[in-house]
């Protein structure tokens, strides 16, 4: 069995649904569908989901609420209506949202999910009627009393329940269309994925009934070795581990989300990335583990907006327990961080800059002054970290070398290097000016060279 | 004024304590003089320190002492003999150790530290007892109610009235001679310093006095840029800054321990590292901030003995205050680490190997499974950090590539690379069998094809 995840432009417009239909149809293995809300049809289209954050705003500002169910509800009706389905889906759609407009928004974050969720999930119900339209046998499948999620206002999470809930969908004869993004706690309250939504709802499903792959359809042919934005025309990565593909999605690589890998990496389940517009193209399989290539490095990432906190103190190595106290001061403002390179007499603290505020910082550095007895105390910011990820490195003794002179090639200075821990990735911390520079100079000297494998 | 201190074969027979005098009366400023006990006179010599250790295990186990006696005794008569001394000196002595070896020895390590003491002490009166009779108007001062120690069982520190106390010696007409290596409690205990102990004493009276300049003689010209026991003839290292200084010796560099730089690093006193048998050689300066020589590298040193453990959870870095639980278990074994790099699922704690048995181990590994649920737990053994000391490193972009690539060419593996924190430091981690190699490759890259600065 497979389970398929289409993104927002896979189910974007009558066109691409019947892609899906057609990508669905042509092999009997895929037997659940988790579908995202409307996408994007061209560059300066505006989301289905955006116009529901819109709705569900202009209905808590009491602004012209109508007009916004309107455009919502048009183009559901424009689809379906050009997909030759009756009138009866659109105004299913179109009293789902008024019902969802009329709740009480006392809480604003259970009112906003509430509307917002209705993308996905009125979506699934237009797409399961298609397809029973041209003939294949569907059936929409509500999140509701199967997707259990934790309560508010912990970060989500399907819990385990979930899975066994799910689990009877394997025994399916029809097709089931699931709508991704939300589920439901216990009490019944609706409640979204903090990111990457979509695919974590496909994950969670490939996982609970054991599917033998998963795929998920978006809009690229394949994950790329390095940003196509930065580097021009990079080469495609055909297979990838999952470690791999953690480390990279963790710095700055969008295609797949690495919360999304954690219900198919517990069960060994491959996933494919797949372009709906392009089905055909083997796309990347994400894996256990994978068959070894030609080139120790597997892709490159980077990702801007870190800061480093940096303490130093003379004979700070004599003093046990100094960066377990830094550390707790650092967890008490509920900062999480990244990595704690050291010296003799220093060690320095690398945290994403977004949980920082002056006024933490300051708080930060006073109590560390005062009750660590630090010599001195900083912050500095805008650096970026630059990962060089590949399973094949771990037996590579020139990597590092080769990783480092090519980044001192570009005129930037290394402010850190982290090796040592994970066997599958390499991190350099560099100022974020010189980041697009820098994963130019790697592409260059880890791919440019070398055959496509 | 000029605090200096003579080392143990610096003081180890009549011909080297000539050698002292004639130093020491060389330059009116150099006013106090700390001094080891004495050491080998050649190769296969025993250190009067290995004689009182012996003797004082003699008497806890009742052996034959009076032997033992005479072994001491016989090298300070020897020594005095030499220097045309009467015999009062020797009685002195004799009578000294008789003393000591007639206490009680309930408590082994008092008893022991005032046995070991004598050495230093006894060398101190008889170096003043010559000083006189060549006629330097020279004076022994006793630690005793001056060089105040905390209370056992810390590891021995000098308290601040030490140097309260010991402030008054700037004042003197006469030449002052110290011994080094111990103090005492305010009961009036003695105790002995753990490591580099009459260094530490001369640095406590450099820094008391408020000198102009530490002079610490030893029996090397100077401290070289990389072990001359692996690299064939290395430079020497003319101006070193204390920071250099420090994180040199604390990876192998054994001329100057770390811990005796303390006082005179709060002081800013410069202290110079030179050899008693040849005096007139301008030796080492280690000092608060270094002219620039034409090197970005100042020394290399590398120390094996280090171990690994390798911890990995997936989504770790997900999870609030992972770092730091994984921190406190480790100190509650009252363990301290050196570097801690991680990967965005992996954390390795690396630390010296002399503080693990097999039993840590495992209770170690069992804690971070069992209350961290971590995926997979391990200990590696037998790991050597290699050092790249320079405060040229700074602002030298290809430093790294430079170092990494001169590792790679030797066939090693880099296990850990820390760079981020020190600007004066890069630290590497390899396979212990790997060191000398690894040592040889870098100061052939950074040093070989450079002519002295």
């Amino acid at each position: 069995m497979i389970v398929c995840k289409f993104g927002g432009t896979s189910v974007a417009s009558a066109e691409q649904i019947k892609k899906v239909a057609n990508i669905v149809k042509s092999n009997p293995e895929r037997k659940i569908v988790a579908v995202s809300a409307p996408g994007k049809r061209s560059s300066d289209d505006i989301k289905v989901t955006d116009l529901l954050i819109d709705l569900a705003n202009t209905v808590m500002m009491k602004g012209n609420v109508e007009e916004k169910i309107r455009a919502v509800v048009n183009r559901y009706r424009d689809i379906a209506d050009e997909l030759g389905l009756d009138n009866l889906i659109s105004d299913i759609i179109e009293q789902d949202i008024r019902g969802r407009v009329a709740e009480d928004y006392t809480n604003k974050e259970i009112f906003l999910d509430n509307i917002k969720a209705s993308g996905e999930d009125n979506n699934a119900k237009l797409i399961a009627c298609y397809f029973n339209a041209i003939g294949m046998a569907a059936k929409y499948v509500s999140p509701k009393d199967r997707l259990i999620l934790n309560d508010i206002p912990e970060r989500t999470y399907a819990l385990p329940e979930a899975y066994e809930n799910l689990s009877v969908l394997k025994d399916t004869e029809e097709i089931i269309v699931f709508p991704g993004f939300f589920g439901y706690t216990k009490e019944g309250i609706l409640r979204t994925f903090d990111r990457g939504g979509s695919d974590i709802t496909g994950s969670i499903l490939a996982s609970a009934v054991g599917a033998d792959l998963y795929e998920n359809f978006t809009d690229v042919d394949c994950v790329f070795a390095a940003n196509p934005k930065v580097v021009n025309d990079p080469v495609d990565i055909k297979e990838i581990s999952y470690r791999e593909m953690r480390e990279l999605s963790y710095a700055g690589f969008s295609v797949f989300h690495d919360e999304a890998l954690m219900p198919v990496y517990k069960q060994g389940i491959p996933v494919n990335i797949k372009n709906t517009n392009n089905p055909t193209a083997p796309g990347t399989r994400i894996l256990p583990t994978r068959t070894q290539s030609n080139r120790p490095v597997t892709g490159i990432s980077a990702d801007s907006g870190f800061s480093i906190l940096y303490v130093s103190k003379y004979l700070m190595n004599r003093e046990v327990g100094f960066g377990r106290k830094l550390l707790q001061i650092i967890e008490e403002e509920n900062i999480s961080y990244e990595h704690t390179p050291s010296g003799l007499d220093d060690i320095s603290v690398i945290m994403r800059s977004s949980q920082l505020t002056p006024e933490i910082e300051k708080r930060i550095m006073h109590r560390v002054k005062n009750e660590l007895c630090a010599d001195d105390v900083q912050f500095s910011h805008n650096f970026s970290m630059i990962v060089i990820v590949g399973e094949g490195m771990r037996h590579n003794t020139g990597l590092a070398a080769r990783a480092a002179a090519a980044i001192s090639g570009t005129g930037a200075n290394i402010e850190m290097i982290n090796q040592g821990s994970s066997e599958v990735s390499l991190v350099f911390g560099v100022r974020s000016e010189f980041e697009n520079q820098i994963l130019k100079g790697l592409y260059e000297e880890f791919f440019a060279a070398i055959p496509t494998a």
